[in-house]
């Protein structure tokens, strides 16, 4: 028998018991031995609830449980789930974690520690809620080169463009009604200024590049500041509007990351992710193009890769496991964002501006109703979009995917 | 160093050779250990190509050889394939490939004989080309009961569907456009008729239901009957034509397996696979549903999958690597096609037979230019809608995702 510990009991801890029980038979066929849960560790009491009397406030005493052999560590925020998930490591215990935050600001120390102890660290539910990214990445494209990372890492964002998008609904609105609906922090801005999403790429860019950048230390912009006239702009010209992280090799060898908004082509597989759902499209040497696609969020789907982790463990940990293998980038590994090259779309209220600033255009757009106008241009710099945007007077500018 | 012999130097094959010669760097840096060709087994021999000295042409030399512990097999057709693959496991080498062909029909034999001989048999490569699915659908849904799979499994009629929906161009043409193209075979019936999907579905199946069914038991439709007014008539009801493989499992327990074309509502993520790509859609209990999208064919993107297959087995193997788990269906584990029930599109050159005969249509559109009218019916089963088109002279029928 296999002892876990549920650390936080909120959306994903009770989601993780829920799976544990729920389909206890088919993860005890596949593993040949039962799964059980121990502890879980709350400040809260959840009297009359199921699991009431696994519920415990002391961390130290699942610590100190030498039968406790996995902890899931499902609290968000750094502290204290950094702390307990380092303590728990080198006590020889592993641990699986949906906390992105904890991954993309702890993971290298935290997977080099697992490592000492002969233990795991996995972090499948750290980015992509219940879709199978981390492992397949790893594991599936071990003998790839990835070269190239696009992703719709947010729910939320993306569940507002859909609707800005489909409705013609402003920002400001979809963003209630997403609050509304649950789908929405009260407090949105981890969300809607792209954090979130930055978080999640640092991550996939570590594992895919081997290095860990700061999610400080990139380019993020939110969503705050699209119109539906911008959305109806780029869908006139054949895009969609998504929050995307993207990350990349520079032929230098230096790892470039952002987050922003960014135009799809309609065409082009990201383009159909709507709504709440994620989706993450790789670029590996030998593979091309593949892409995944789900649930980026939610109770039980985030379990479900919580609980893939735990049967990943205790399938493998005793012969040794195999451990995303980065280290914490220095400033040196962090590719200079000004030359970052792209297509890029520039909106504004001056046709005359747009095509006397901008000698590369090959595409245009204007709005009757609203008195804009949208150009796609070709490859230019962040430092000479820059200069466009000082250039055009109250422009806006989006990337081209 | 491990050793690794690879049967069969054709497409596959030599991509195989290709990625772990290119990519030798970061295979050996995941797994500590040199990966080694050691022998090539082909009719053929290749002057002047750079693996021409490992080209053997006797079977024996390679399994008499004990220190090749990895076989790549990469042949194509049941036999000899199947024939080496048994010999290589039972002289206990584990064995890769990409061969969809002897995995659907003996893959729970070789599986078994695998775990009897403490080595592997995987087969990444099978479904999807490069596409991670199999790895994927065992270990990150490995708390899931999976539910549903429908998949996009061949790349040539995808690719020839893509062309009639968007050019108008009618089958017999398109079809040779791909032949020219290299996208389809100079005998096409593998594909066109839909076996490779058929055969792609029952190993998705039986890996998610325990359970392989034979690919002929099971109904297969291809699309050499789909003309471009039907396609054209969908697109006007909102739908994509996709050939595509679908399984579940009934509500008594029996496994429900079929190819056929089928209606993809243009809002749903297959309806935007195009071309030669794949995408297959799983439902699992707890996950929900994602989507894994990518070249489903081709040198490099299948290479690339086999090669996972033998990082994994280097890394797992001799600590006991898990192996997918099903036998052998019989009869009873078989769902009724008659009784199968879904949405459908009949197509026929009468409105009014098909408005008195159909008593459920929920959406009907005409084409002025082919004197057809296409109706949707809520859903009705297989034994209804055979019993409708014998009624209605000449009609056709979609099921409708």
């Amino acid at each position: 028998m296999i002892n876990v510990a549920i650390l936080g009991f909120g959306v994903v801890g009770s989601g993780v018991a829920e799976v544990l029980t729920q389909n206890k038979g088919i993860i005890e066929k596949k593993l040949g031995k039962e799964v059980n849960i121990k502890y879980i560790l709350d400040l809260r009491d959840f009297p009359g609830n199921p699991f009431e009397s696994k519920v415990v406030h002391d961390f130290n005493i699942i610590l100190n449980d030498p039968e406790v052999s996995i902890v899931a560590e499902m609290m968000g925020g750094s502290h204290p789930a950094y702390d307990f998930s380092k303590a728990a490591l080198e006590a020889g215990k592993s641990v699986v974690t949906s906390n992105k935050e904890v991954v993309a600001n702890f993971g290298a120390e935290l997977i080099s520690i697992a490592k000492a102890h002969n233990v795991a660290y996995l972090f499948e539910a750290s980015v992509g809620g219940g879709i199978p990214i981390i492992r397949p990445m790893c594991n599936d494209l071990a003998s790839n080169n990835i070269c190239e990372i696009s992703g719709i890492l947010n729910g939320t964002t993306n569940y507002i463009l859909t609707k800005m998008t489909a409705e013609g609904i402003p920002f400001e609105t979809v963003l209630k009604d997403a609050q509304d609906k649950g789908y929405a922090e009260r407090n949105p801005a981890a969300d809607v200024e792209g954090l979130d999403a930055a978080r999640k790429i640092v991550i996939l860019a570590a594992l895919a590049f081997g290095k860990a950048i700061s999610p400080n230390s990139i380019h993020v912009e939110g969503i705050t500041s699209i119109t539906t006239e911008d959305v109806e702009l780029a869908a006139a010209l054949g895009y969609s509007v998504k929050l995307t992280g993207h990350a990349k090799k520079t032929e230098d060898g230096k790892i470039l990351a952002m987050v922003s908004p960014r135009l799809i082509p309609v065409s082009a597989p990201l383009s159909s992710i709507n709504d709440v759902f994620n989706g993450i499209l790789l670029n590996g040497d030998m593979v091309g193009q593949v892409m995944f696609y789900g649930p980026g969020a939610g109770k039980l789907p985030t379990a479900s890769a919580v609980c893939a982790d735990i049967v990943d463990v205790i399938a493998h940990v005793e012969s040794g496991i195999k451990l995303p293998d980065y280290t914490v980038a220095n400033d040196d590994d962090v590719a200079c964002f000004e030359s970052y090259s792209c297509k890029r779309m520039f909106v504004s209220d001056s046709a005359v501006a747009l095509e006397g600033t901008l000698a590369n255009v090959t595409n245009r757009v204007s709005c009757d109703k609203c008195d804009l106008t949208a150009v796609i241009t070709e490859e230019m710099t962040e430092k000479e979009a820059q200069a466009a945007l000082v250039a055009i007077s109250g422009a806006k500018m989006y990337r081209v995917l």
